[in-house]
């Protein structure tokens, strides 16, 4: 007979590995899948200083290593396999992938979100040494600095306006169709002294040496500006065609629906961090795994006895 | 001018100081209020390895010294005030405490709980020696040993079937009268071969050396028990006079009614961490305090510029 495992984890970011730490240490079998590298997104952080308990900060990879060596610790079982579906097959899920499929009493979806580039050069080549994809994360990086802040949509904007709590100035570039609704908080932006907006025009490059130092615009020509950061809020895509075709409940933007427990609107499919797009933060993240976690390990229990 | 806080945190524990380290971080000042010590009921633990970032696990007080260096380092500043009211005055909301009073832009309740005691001999000895108050916490500590379960309440019956993942044998004490309700899960707790309920008696006394070795319990004549740990899951006393005079909403049991921003039925206040009796763990208390952190930044942004 094939192994049931108790638990079946997707993603192996802060949400899904603290999911793990929680059910393996209490004696549920789990298996973790992720088809990228351990850590997920917040690998990509060049310093954490605000995920509790470590009053120095470290890096994103520094911080997911001591996430992985806990799972493993309590037994967590890890598979770098790419998750292809998700199914309830009655008695138990099914979780399929590239090369096969796992059978599991329970799914913990934390497959985090993919941010979208802005794909010009120099990105690639400054992220985590100017270029950032989260305000609140590396906003105070930039006191006191001249950034941009790229993207049209609600986050784009509200994220500008939060940046002026510790830049000395918020360039912010809404692209050439300008911002995608009239926001509520527009005015907020266009009035703060802080605050320029620039219209109409697109970043074609990042620039800088050992750090970003500015970007280049265009309108026609090229338009240099001088900024010590670059963050990059452009609406998020999300991995939904695997949740759509599984029947778990999505809004319009991708992200997850669940209850204050994680739990999606199918019984025993229970979902964590970013993929239900609350905060983007590594300690939120882990906070909604556990959850889920719990959760998921009641839904066995109770599961097992009926 | 008397001073006005951006943000002003009732209760220095994990939820508290989350969410003091995410608002100072971004500029705004915070006064963080908590009458005991700083830390809260995680100082309680003698163990903790379900916290993500520490494989090896770490004290309470440990993990908590490391909290409270980070929100110090941001600059939360604090002051050990007991709080005994909190009000809407308009444009903005007064904390009371004992000596005076401090005005805020917006407050985030993270107060916790004042969890029931048994109030035996023995009790205040063994607390981390044997003695706990959370079984997902503790449980896996007393792997193939015996349990005791004390409380006759939904969540005594819920962790003492959870216990029977890692005890050898869980004994459950609902006390004189017996389990307040007749829950769903009697039956499954009933019929676990590793539980025995032992019903119309109460524990007299914990015993022990070093570590609990046993319990005393009456009907009539005492009648001594053979556990290495004892569980006290009593109904918990919630902080809750303060909230019903300031109109925020809790249920029956004293639970603050959040949304999944932390927002109160009122606004500009939040709330965060145990009070919100979601999970009562550390991981899921401070990621409950960053969305609290979050959400208040938002509302301090939105009202000054309105």
């Amino acid at each position: 007979m094939e192994k049931i495992w108790d638990v079946i984890i997707v993603g192996a970011g802060p949400a899904g590995l603290t999911a793990g730490i929680y059910t393996a240490r209490q004696g549920h079998s789990t298996l973790l899948l992720d088809s990228g590298k351990v850590g997920g997104r917040a690998l990509e952080a060049h310093r954490i200083e605000n995920y509790p308990g470590f009053p120095q900060g470290l890096t994103g990879a520094e911080l997911m290593d001591l996430f992985t060596g806990q799972a493993k610790r309590f037994g967590v079982e890890f598979k770098p396999e790419t998750v292809i579906g998700i199914a309830d097959a009655g008695d138990y899920k099914i979780v399929s992938t590239r090369g096969g499929y796992h059978q599991g009493k329970t799914v913990i979806i934390a497959a985090g979100i993919q941010r979208k580039q802005l794909s010009v050069p120099g990105e690639m080549e400054f992220k985590g040494r100017g270029v950032s994809y989260c305000a609140i994360c590396d906003g105070p990086f930039f006191k006191d600095k001249v950034v941009a802040v790229v993207g049209s949509g609600h986050e784009a904007v509200q994220d500008a306006i939060h940046l002026t709590n510790t830049a000395s100035k918020v360039i912010a570039i809404p692209g050439k169709k300008g911002y995608s609704e009239d926001y509520p908080e527009l005015a907020t932006l266009r009035h703060n002294p802080k605050v320029e907006v620039i219209e109409g025009q697109e970043i074609v490059e990042i620039v800088g040496d050992e750090f970003v130092t500015g970007v280049k615009l265009t309108e026609g020509r090229v338009n240099k500006l001088a900024t010590d950061g670059v963050f990059i809020l452009l609406e998020h895509i999300s991995t939904s065609n695997i949740l759509v075709e599984a029947g778990i409940d999505a809004d319009e933007g991708g992200c997850i629906i669940v209850d204050r427990n994680q739990q999606t609107n199918l019984p025993g499919f229970f979902a964590a961090g970013d993929c239900c797009c609350i905060a983007w933060q590594v300690v939120t993240a882990a906070g909604e795994g556990a959850k889920a976690a719990l959760s998921a390990m009641k839904y066995v229990k109770q599961k097992g006895t009926t």
